[in-house]
This record gives C-alpha cells, sequence and structure tokens, in this order.
C-alpha cells in the first residue's frame, strides 16, 4: 500500500498569463544547454509571436500540481516527398527536479496525438550531441536518428552564429 | 569577346499553372538522392497543398530561357531563443544540364532575401552527406554544418520510415 498522493500531471495549451512561468522554463533550458538565454527583446517578442493573432508556433505546459514544470514549442514543417505536415518540436523541457517522474513520456504521447490530428506523417526534433539522457529518451520512443543528413546554417545579416 | 548569348536566369514564385514541371523536377530530385519520389496520391496532396488557400510551404521556380530548370520549397520554423522566424529551405534542386552556371547562387540570394524581408535570424536546411557538391556550395555561401546537434524523426501510426 501506497499513502503518497501523487499530484496529477496535466499538458495543455499555454495562454498569455503563463507568459512569466515560459520565459522562467526557457531561461532554464538554456542554462541547461549552456546556450544563451533570450534577451529582454528576445523575451518580449516571444511572448508576442506566441499569443499574437498568427503564432509562428504553439506552446504547451506541463503543470504538476498546478505548476508548470515544464513546456514545450512546436509547430508544422513539411515533407516534400510524403506531401504531408511534419510536426516540429523545437523546444522540449522538464525542470531538473521533475525528471523521472514520466512527463517527458506524457509529453511526447501528447505531441504525438497532435501530429496525429492534423494528419502528419511524422515529427522531428533536434538534441545536443552530449545530452545523453535526452538521446536515450528519444531513442527508447522509437524515435531515428537521422544521421545521413547534415543540418546548415546560414545567418542572416551578418550577425553572430549560434 | 564571346557572341554566344546566354538566356537569362529568372526566378519566381510557383503558380499552380507549373504543376506539370514541378512534379517533373522533384521526382528527378527524388532521383538524384535515391529516395523514393512521391507516389500518386502525394503528387497531387503536395499541389493542392502549395495551390490552397493556407500552403504549409512556398515554391520558387527557376527559368532558363523560359524552361523550369530548378525548384525550391521553403516555410517559416521559429528560434525560440533568438524569438524570430528562420527561413527553412525543404528543397532546393537544379537539373543535372544546368548545374554550375551559377543558379544555385542565384536562387540563395533570392532566398536570403526572402528571409530578410520576412525578418528571420537565419536559413536553415539539411543535405544528404555524400552530396560533396552541394556541401561545398553551401560552405562556400558562408553556411555552418550544425554538427552538435543531432536530428531525430519519429513516424507516426508505425509506417516504414523514410
Amino acid at each position: 500500500m501506497n499513502d503518497v498522493v501523487t499530484p496529477a500531471i496535466s499538458i495543455r495549451p499555454a495562454l498569455k498569463d503563463d507568459a512569466k512561468e515560459i520565459i522562467r522554463l526557457i531561461v532554464e533550458l538554456a542554462d541547461f544547454e549552456k546556450l544563451d538565454p533570450p534577451d529582454e527583446d528576445a523575451r518580449r517578442r516571444l511572448i508576442e509571436d506566441a499569443f499574437g493573432p498568427d503564432p509562428p508556433f504553439r506552446v504547451l505546459l506541463a503543470e504538476l500540481g498546478g505548476k508548470a514544470v515544464g513546456y514545450a514549442f512546436y509547430l508544422f514543417t513539411y515533407s516534400s516527398f510524403h506531401a504531408k505536415k511534419t510536426l516540429y518540436l523545437e523546444d522540449i523541457y522538464i525542470s531538473a527536479d521533475h525528471r523521472r517522474h514520466g512527463i517527458g513520456k506524457i509529453f511526447m504521447e501528447k505531441l504525438k496525438e497532435i501530429a496525429k490530428e492534423n494528419d502528419c506523417h511524422r515529427m522531428e526534433w533536434v538534441v545536443l550531441d552530449w545530452n545523453q539522457n535526452a538521446i536515450d529518451f528519444y531513442e527508447k520512443l522509437g524515435a531515428r536518428h537521422l544521421n545521413e543528413w547534415k543540418t546548415y546554417r546560414l545567418i542572416i545579416g551578418g550577425r553572430s552564429e549560434h
């Protein structure tokens, strides 16, 4: 018998009122990934874009007992050969204290559902090569590393590369 | 002195009337990439999607003396850390007979212009690891291989992987 009450995990689309929590989590993610977090201007634009009239991406929030503990940003790309949309996962993040409780799996299941509803052929995302925990998690889900494809990036306007 | 008249290269957004040429070129690309070309259903969907009310991608056509010799499909993704759109190049292709005449460079310049107009921070695309000509071309343009990021793909609905 186990008397511990586990608070329920819920995943829901984020609202503009969640802006502070989203920013808190994205800064945590940047810190975890050892990348520069969005600066003040970028934070403002991010929220304006996410909750504006024609959002270029969608936000899901994971809550544990009412507290935001993770988020995902996604959007749709397109496979020309399959002539079907792809759900592209721009970010997925779960706060360090809340990992290994199945939240990532629930998140990915929710995203798969959204991909199905939108008649996508597949989901895609990128992961940093040193993030072995994430890689193991993705491989356990049945995802495949596209090692025959190289990603190229060109910065517009000569700004520094990221 | 050189009396040979070089037909002008033009790049323009494709129209529904270009459907046959687009399909011809995409089948050539699949053949070049040793990948399965879109089947009949996918070809129909591709054209419907490209020229429907809310197209998930845009098509540019390169013409040489009025003949379609290349195409590009692009769409917009989003960088959460920069809070700016990314121009994502889904396909770029130039017919074998018309390579090494600068069409690729003109195409990339046009795409950079479009990226700037749309206030993008960057352009991204993928290339097959054996396509050294393309890789050399991209590196000469100043693009960088994101070798620290691995791309993962999950097929929805258990279909075979591509």
